[in-house]
């Protein structure tokens, strides 16, 4: 017999928090806190193998479920002394999800399950509130008609309004018990409207078909949506938690709400949260009641009159503190946790590890080694490399003058600019062609989760720092403001305003998640000051990894972001980038055009000065660190203009023949560039353009060396090589020059000659070309192109396509392709360690910043990565998480 | 101490044929002919490795190789009682070069040598004969001076035809023995007018200059091109010969000449050859005087009344005639002989395998099998596979009008339509433009190599089948007429007249070098009939081979050609081009200008018969031999007319709006299609189209299983592939469509499906398509692309400088890059076969039909190679030295 059903309560419990894959992160933390002792209801879990099963067999329960889930519930009467269906002293449940990890507001929930046109009487008795009772009777044919039924709550809704204005009733606190004992007449009436059936009044069909429907729930739409987006297996399926019911609306000493353990935002170790005095749990998270403080100091703070927690229940207060402590304490980390107080008694109904901003992240990881909670080695695990970027996200000019409209709360830090919008669709399509938007609601749901990707930041009317807006918001790293009351927002007619300000769909705004003001126009953009707790962290990476982090850079700027960042050198400096500016490429297409070697000697000996003096700069900003410096690479034509316009203005420009350059322009140009005479090929044709750059290079070096008595770490690399015998060319080449430079100033400059490795052929021919190579660096923008056979400027026909069928895992430009381009990869390191076994190999493509890429060049046994510059400490980070988990220390953080 | 001379002689000789390396082709069998007691002038050889020496230090001799020139001299001086400078008995010597393989005419040669003022009237006085001693040192001198001393040619002739202006002389014949001793005299004068110095009367100063000249002329310009056409490495160098002079021109009874031991045209048994009376060797070989027959049989053949060898001499021809047959007995192979007769004596000055025609080689291999001369394995190692082109090269339309100009000498078969050029320069350079040239010479020489080459057939005025012209155009098979006497050539004219007609530069012939007929215009050509020995040849080339051979074939005109070849099946029918017929390019335009699915699959549905019918004609021709079908493979945008006018033409024909049109095209159009979206991209995004083929193909081989009860043997292609999952999803696509036939028709059609190999990632994930793919074929071509990052269509403007800095071994189109495409191709060999060890793997690019690539091909282990039908044959014969190479039977050749 198979085991399908976990219990836990406060004398027998069978799960525990390591079981997370079986019974979910809700279900194994109920199970763990029932173990604690702490005041959990009773209950029981339905395992992810049962929604396995569930799947597997065409949506049936296993034949002996239906056993110990009454087994289950038995025990749970037992413990409460009630009975579910009981006419006398009837059981409510709550049926919830719980996947493995949290995916919030994705799935559904059924609470109140167990009332009846029977049972509804002697709760009512039992609870002594006719009205609570009632009120909780039409929310569970509410709930249970949209979940199960699948009506729509628009229904529901009407029926409520259509009852108010009746009765001229404006708030649902003005409703009494009869009002509600007539809304369940009606809200009844409507589903026997809707469905030709009566409401069901049976409780096991009401137990079973809530269970089915929170399964059928990991299937819907926006639960794939949400699992696409954070790389969440399918099949890991649901657990469903069935829980007695604890009421929160029980009247003036009871109520429900969320708290972490430390600031969500900040990282501060302060007390945070909200509640919502006599309401049920979903009042706070669906955000339609602005919610009360929970200490003392948060309202002072805020100025808010609604007295908080710690004012209205203090003992209540304290015994929430102390459970918080002692959940933080347990689990090693940050908890947001649910709780409920039913008629002065607390409940907690949920902890999970607190979802938090990357800044909060950091200082909390940093924090809690301090306080010995946690190894520096979990710290440095704990944050995602990935979500780094956040901090380095920009954030509002200080200096700017701001031109607030008005101001919500800050609920997702991070300042961003964009159009209005007003549904998640339209971000969605706006965003697909490239622009950018604020997505602006008066509440979010979990069905805007694709507007919420698509937008660079979200706006909402109402919601506090808990609602769906702020947490969905932090957990994706946009800025968001929520609850924002000024604003009035007409859909319809595609408008928000505020007061007499009108802004329409497309109008310009700029919203700070950190302070939650929202802004006219566009605003000014920092990077956001690296804090200490960040350096504190990257400094810890630092020590783990073994991965070397060098930086792409190719100006000035690039390379002092870099060396600030402690990149260990530039891996890629690419010198074509230097020939673009306005005055550089006109000499550039001089060279391009001249018709004999004679006439491009002189036009390089006109670019030769100002090569020298980028490579001057950038020699001395980086000291003793390696510099590499690549070779022109781009063919030809992409320094000539495209389109006839362009091509008489160039013409004019050069004061050559208009006739000349289109024949030039077009002799040029190629099929496949991408395949055509670009990289050493360039070199091979022209070898004066190697001397050319050679000599500026050495020859900044010398000037360099002479000014600072720093000798410059000179690397040259050769791009696009197919084998030794192009090495070995290109390098004599670049010795002779090298000779000429140093019997010129009686200096010698060591420097070392190493390639790209960026084709097929150069990967399996690393052996012959590590013979002379000092270095090889993959190039693996350009591998992945010829290596899968894909033009990066072409995907977009296929490759949605490709990641949707499930053809490819993601987008290979954006991480390794590990089972093509890696093996090549490997193989290349391979064959090259074999002749030489202390060659340095790095990688420079835009892969060298990703920390998937990043995990698979350390197993590979590469030596450094090189990232663009402002992704030095994500590699940093990335490179140390590879380094961890390839030794001893696995991830605590599950 | 190294030895570097090697001694021939009759009584002791060093040297033997199988020393080729080390001597020389010439030398070695010099050797074997002296150790065979064959009447040859003694002598002695300089090694190959003397040259090796010469040119690693700096052009200088070892210094122990004047000691043993001197001893082998001396034997010489011994064997014949005369001595080298001797004023009374001189010995005089040839100097000739000798590689290893023939390079005719490429190298130089000094007669004569020993000749001074002083030896000059001992030698007059010994040969009894004043005016050839004269003859003899005037064109000594000639021949030294040109050689060693580098004065034109031109300076002597100028002198003689002064002289016979003079005196009134119009033949050399009329030149008596003081009209010689005035020239020498006045050569004499020449060179020191030329040079400020005699000529050099130091005998020992001739003889070392006149080694080193030899030496020299390995590196000279047209030796050097010799050697890049027919791939002879440069490390191999030359030897030198120095040998006894024999003499033709002694009057009467002395002769020079050239004798083949089979025909070199037809191949045909017979005695065939060429001589001059009264003249020396140079004299046949430049084809300054129309030579003699060797035979009365020939001479009456071609209604000659100047008399032939076996009239003139008989005893001297049957003589002849009994070492011929000893010889080609002796060396297993047709023979090319060089004789002399001095006085009635016979001489032997050279003997090597002969060249001949393709045609030849194929009827002599195959007749020396069924003479029991050598082995059927030998026969056909013998043939060069790429050479039986020549065989599938165009010959005249038999039944064609002939408008014939001249005729001349039926020198090397084959026809040529082309225009007239009257310069290897001028055919080189219009050769590069794509045009096609026949060059028109009065005779050739070695400087005009390249023209030759880039010729499409060749036609002289003067020369015999022996001639330069001749020899060379056999060599390359290219099509040639010799001596035809008719022709008039006024090169700074530019025009040629026969008779009353001119001819000017740029007309259009025909020469048809199987009948020596010069043809006005450009006549209509066939294939030439395949012979029965052809047949023969390649009927045991099928029985050694292993590997498969098939055809590509997009046509039924293609397929039949293929399977009257004896094709194995269609190894690629390429779907596609189908479909660029003008009626179906716009059904074709229609469905990929369609806004939607459902218009698209209307415009499929025109397709569908289309395509049905094609593919019924391929099974009726290929009964039950596999025939491999490509699904559609190239972008989309190739289907769509470029530029504005034909947008707007075609915008007529489909009744679409220009506006339209015009973006789609934009749309569609790619920076590298070649990494675009196309191949199974195309079959993902639109699986309808994968529907639509995969019907016609099904339905198709329904029909002609009900129509012949021969069931079609299917296989189905899926291009650029790049792993299991494409796979996967694409076969489960067709297994539907085809159980949807199944069911319609009620017939089951087997078929297989597989997929092309031509990314490197379909390589290296080789093993996993292999466990549901039923074969995989190469597609080399792409695999080149993107293995090698090279696009075919881009690399005119670096490839040559590739090849000749080196860089590249040649064309990797042409033959497999081994080092890098077919490391790819070995690693997919080895990969597929580890998961399904008898998975069938074929090649279908190019490569196949390539005789290099189809070696490396069985090296490695691929089951078949699919080529264009007409390299079918050239594919069989491949397959079989590779099999035969990589056993047991060693080429013996050589």
């Amino acid at each position: 017999m198979n085991k399908w059903v976990y219990s836990f309560g406060p004398e027998t419990t069978e799960g525990s928090a390591g079981m997370r894959a079986l019974l979910g992160g809700k279900g194994s933390n109920l199970a763990e806190m029932s173990k604690l002792k702490l005041s959990v209801p009773p209950g029981f879990t339905l395992s992810t193998e049962t929604c396995a099963y569930y799947y597997s067999h065409e949506k049936t329960f296993p034949s002996d479920l239906v056993g110990q889930v009454k087994t289950a519930l038995k025990e749970v009467e037992r413990l409460l002394g009630s009975r579910f269906g009981d006419e006398e002293n009837p059981l409510l449940l709550s049926v919830r999800s719980g996947a493995r990890t949290s995916m919030p507001g994705m799935m559904d929930t059924v609470l109140n399950l167990g009332l009846n046109d029977q049972t509804i009487e002697a709760f009512a008795e039992k609870i002594q509130d006719r009205r609570c009772a009632y009120d909780s009777y039409r929310r569970f044919i509410q709930m249970y008609s949209n979940v199960v039924l699948k009506m729509d709550h628009g229904r529901f809704e009407e029926i409520l309004e259509d009852y108010k204005q009746e009765r001229e009733i404006s708030l649902d606190a003005g409703m009494e018990d009869h009002d509600w004992v007539e809304i369940v007449g009606r809200y009844k009436l409507g589903v026997l409207d809707h469905l030709g059936q009566p409401f069901p009044q049976d409780l096991d069909e009401q137990l079973w078909n809530a269970i089915g429907a929170v399964f059928v729930s990991w299937m819907s739409p926006r639960a794939i949506t949400y699992r696409q987006l954070h790389h969440i297996p399918e099949s890991w399926g649901t657990a469903v938690n069935v829980q007695a019911m604890v009421f929160g609306n029980m009247g003036g000493v009871s109520g429900t709400g969320v708290v972490f353990t430390r600031d969500p935002s900040s990282g501060e170790n302060v007390f945070y949260g909200e509640f919502l005095k006599n309401a049920q749990g979903e009042d706070v998270v669906a955000g339609l009641r602005t919610p009360q403080m929970l200490t003392e100091s948060a309202r002072s703070a805020t100025g808010s009159d609604i007295p908080s927690l710690e004012g209205l229940m203090p003992s209540v207060f304290q015994e929430l503190k102390t459970i918080c402590q002692r959940l933080e304490s347990h689990y090693r980390d940050m908890q947001d946790i649910e709780f409920t107080i039913q008629n002065g008694r607390l409940w907690i109904l949920q902890t999970r590890a607190g979802k938090r901003t990357m800044q909060a992240a950091v200082k909390i990881a940093i924090e809690m080694v301090k306080e010995g909670l946690i190894s520096k080695e979990e710290a440095v695990l704990r944050i995602e490399p990935e979500g780094l970027s956040q901090l380095l996200h920009p954030t509002l000019d200080l200096n700017a003058v701001r031109d607030v409209l008005t101001v919500g709360l800050p609920a997702s830090p991070g300042a961003a600019v964009g159009e209005i919008v007003f549904s998640a669709d339209e971000a969605k399509v706006l965003k697909e062609k490239g622009r950018s938007v604020i997505l602006v609601r008066v509440e979010t749901s979990p069905d805007d989760i694709h507007g919420m990707h698509a937008a660079s930041g979200i706006l909402t009317m109402r919601g506090g720092m808990t609602s769906h807006a702020a947490v969905v918001a932090r957990g994706m790293g946009r800025p968001c403001v929520s609850g924002a009351g000024e604003l009035k927002i007409d859909y319809r007619a595609g408008t928000m305003s505020i007061g007499n300000e009108v802004l329409r769909r497309g109008d310009v705004i700029t919203i700070d998640g950190s302070t939650g003001q929202v802004l006219r126009g566009c605003m000014e953009m920092n990077r956001m000051e690296i804090s200490g707790a960040f350096s504190e962290l990257i400094s810890w990476a630092n020590e783990f990894r073994s991965l070397g982090v060098r930086s792409n850079a190719d100006t000035p700027q690039e390379a002092r972001v870099a060396h600030s960042f402690g990149a260990e050198g530039i891996g890629l400096c690419r010198t074509e980038h230097m020939f673009f500016n306005n005055e550089r490429i006109l000499v550039m297409r001089e060279m391009i055009l001249a018709s004999d070697e004679e006439s491009r000697r002189k036009a390089l000996n006109k670019l030769l000065p100002m090569q020298r003096s980028d490579f001057e700069i950038l020699f001395e900003i980086m000291h003793d660190l390696p510099v590499t410096i690549r070779l022109l690479d781009p063919p030809l034509h992409e320094f000539l203009p495209q389109g006839e316009a362009r091509i008489k203005e160039v013409a004019f420009q050069l004061g050559c023949d208009v006739e000349m350059l289109f024949r030039r322009v077009n002799e040029l140009s190629e099929v496949n560039p991408m395949l055509g005479h670009r990289g050493c090929r360039l070199a091979i044709t022209y070898p004066e353009i190697t001397e050319m750059q050679t000599r500026a290079i050495l020859e900044a070096a010398t000037s360099v060396y002479k000014k600072t008595e720093i000798s410059p770490n000179v690397e040259i690399m050769l791009p696009l090589i197919l084998g030794r015998a192009e090495f070995d060319f290109l390098s004599s080449c670049i010795r002779q020059v090298a000779a000429e430079v140093e019997s010129e100033t009686g200096i010698t400059i060591s420097y070392k000659i190493g390639t790209m490795v960026e084709l097929p052929r150069a990967c399996l021919r690393a052996g012959e070309i590590s013979e002379n190579a000092a270095f090889l660096s993959f190039g693996t923008n350009d591998l992945t192109q010829t290596c899968m056979g894909v033009s990066r400027d072409d995907t977009a026909r296929f490759l949605s396509a490709y990641v949707e069928k499930k053809l490819l895992n993601g987008d290979p430009f954006k991480s390794i392709d590990e089972e093509g381009v890696g093996e090549l990869m490997r193989i290349g390191v391979e064959r090259g360690r074999k002749v030489k076994p202390d060659i340095k190999i790095g990688i420079c493509g835009e892969h060298g910043g990703d920390p998937t890429s990043i995990h698979f060049c350390h197993k590979i046994g590469i030596n450094y990565v090189s990232c663009s510059p402002f992704r030095v400490p994500i590699a940093q980070l990335a490179a140390a998480h590879a380094a961890l988990r390839n030794t001893h220390v696995s991830d605590k953080k599950e």
